[in-house]
């Protein structure tokens, strides 16, 4: 079976401060919005932010905690480029998790949690190569 | 600034489960693995199925919720696909949360968690182009 996915979903509770915050803190602009839900087409599939009471009703779970054990990561072309997209989260609205630096594997990161509480990691990654759709292949 | 996440990482309790449980309800294998992570190459971008008590360092965030008000979709090329995917995840060892149905946007899904507790929606969308390498576009 195909490796793919096709979406990755957040829930949010307030759609316009989300669109607000990925506007700010990345210059991303949704392909498609309505009052419950904006999708950004990303590399290789798309992001959805839905108000997270819609997410609740369509999976029937209720009372989803706002962020588990998942982190999502924005790699940057250059290592300087880690701490300027921090700062931009954080004056965005971001709150700092991690202060960047270098992890022992190599490159360099650091952690932001956005207004809902979702975990993004801003890493340089000088190994793995993105092309120019943004698409993202493993080496080492 | 791209619209790019390179990495979806998700964390876990026991690598040699989650490596058999994706092995058996995908037929995903890892492009690499060590004793405390597994990357798979999706379509543009990687996922990691790392340690949730090595990915709590990193994040310097202690006591993540295994699951949070994220999800993410597998989508499948033929509507009769959605049933056979869920069933080869449950008997894999996933939980059903919502037996597929067709919801009032189109299309057909249903919802699963993996043992780790990370929700899966499996969906067929006609409408959302998928192309040979699993890279999907928005459409509507």
């Amino acid at each position: 079976m195909q490796q793919q996915i096709a979406v990755i979903t957040l829930g949010i509770s307030d759609l316009a401060r989300s669109k607000s915050f990925y506007q700010k803190g990345f210059g991303w602009n949704p392909v498609f919005e309505n009052a419950e839900i904006a999708f950004y087409q990303m590399n290789g599939f798309v992001l959805g932010t839905w108000l997270k009471s819609s997410l609740e009703e369509d999976t029937k779970q209720q009372g989803l905690p706002p962020q588990g054990a998942v982190t999502l990561a924005h790699n940057v072309a250059r290592e300087r480029d880690v701490q300027v997209v921090i700062d931009k989260f954080v004056s965005a609205g971001a709150t700092l998790l991690r202060q960047a630096d270098a992890p022992s594997h190599g490159g360099r990161r650091g952690y932001v949690k956005d207004p809902d509480g979702h975990i993004w990691e801003i890493a340089w990654n000088p190994v793995w190569p993105i092309d120019q759709e943004g698409h993202v292949t493993f080496a080492n």
